[in-house]
């Protein structure tokens, strides 16, 4: 049974709320009257957020990470390495590396991987505006930085091939033993990888300096 | 460690919307680049709805329901019989039993229910203007749809008391057991109402009618 709504304006707002991930009509009403029941001030000012990041929020032209300008704070940063590019899937891991605070290069945000289950073709992803970069001749490594999954090594091998003829170093994450999980619980491949890539002892003290 | 974001527009839309409930600083920026994924006019659209509703959403000055105009579309409607008033504790719980369809009398919603541990006391709650609606006259009976809890119950006695004096039927929603609902998983004070208040059989074939 279709629920009765007292105003069209709640009916409004449940339904824009509900097209959000995860959120329900139920979790979406809840939502809406928690928001009646608090200050004016407050629901306005989430949807004057929502409003503004919408509106001001463009793309960066060279990485393609979320900007408030046409270069993003990181590309148009000059203490950044700009010969080092790394590709990764979406803004989010973007966030991710920065927070990692062990990366000084570039980014390009790919937008995805390449996944023909899901119609996600290489023309959908900014592989193009990689090559493009790649051939103005700044850069001198790119990182390949996506999913350990089979769309990730996927895309990983397709950009390879787009790149392979030029003059430009292309490495991939170290795969193996995540940091804190036992070896008990690592699947087998994973083990196999940090094997065959095992790292000289002395470096795990000269990494943490 | 505080995460770090490219915008302060993304960060501002993250820090509004997980001040909503049950919504973390994680579940706020999946969100957040959701909606920056979609196109604009979904962003804007849900930040207008918000804006919107809050703005435009105002309380019922008999029944406190939520409602676009001065009095609600309940108590506006001339069908419905005036003479019950069913209390209520939220907007929800108004909607509830709307769509039960089985109530054509009138509201009046508490705002919540005494509960000291939560600091509400009667003066928060709509009490004493639920008084002076059975005052002026019209209201023969009124239903007390508190939940069965410790609170609503004393809720329930408090209103009780209030309109002891007044010339007004006052009832309370049956306690028994649920409908869909097994013996076996059914607690023994409801059971033991649901003995106490047993209805004539051949009177379920009546209402069902």
């Amino acid at each position: 049974m279709e629920q009765e709504y007292a105003s069209t304006l709640l009916e409004n707002a449940v339904s824009e709320l509900s097209r959000l991930p995860g959120i329900g009509r139920k979790t979406a009403l809840r939502l809406a009257l928690h928001i009646l029941r608090q200050e004016e001030r407050m629901g306005v000012g989430l949807g004057e957020a929502i409003i503004n990041m919408r509106r001001g929020i463009k793309y960066c032209r060279l990485c393609h990470n979320i900007s408030e300008t046409d270069e993003c704070a990181i590309c148009s940063n000059p203490m950044r390495d700009s010969s080092t590019v790394c590709v990764v899937e979406s803004v989010k891991d973007v966030m991710s590396f920065e927070n990692t605070r062990q990366y000084s290069g570039l980014y390009h945000v790919l937008g995805g991987v390449i996944s023909p289950m899901d119609g996600v073709g290489p023309d959908q992803l900014e592989i193009d505006s990689l090559v493009e970069r790649v051939q103005s001749g700044e850069v001198k490594e790119v990182i390949l930085a996506l999913s350990a999954t089979m769309e990730g090594e996927t895309t990983n091998f397709y950009i390879y091939r787009k790149l392979g003829t030029l003059p430009v170093k292309i490495t991939q994450l170290a795969r193996g033993v995540s940091v804190g999980n036992e070896i008990e619980y690592t699947d087998e491949v994973t083990l196999g990888r940090s094997l065959l890539n095992r790292t000289l002892f002395t470096d795990s003290f000269n990494n943490a300096k």
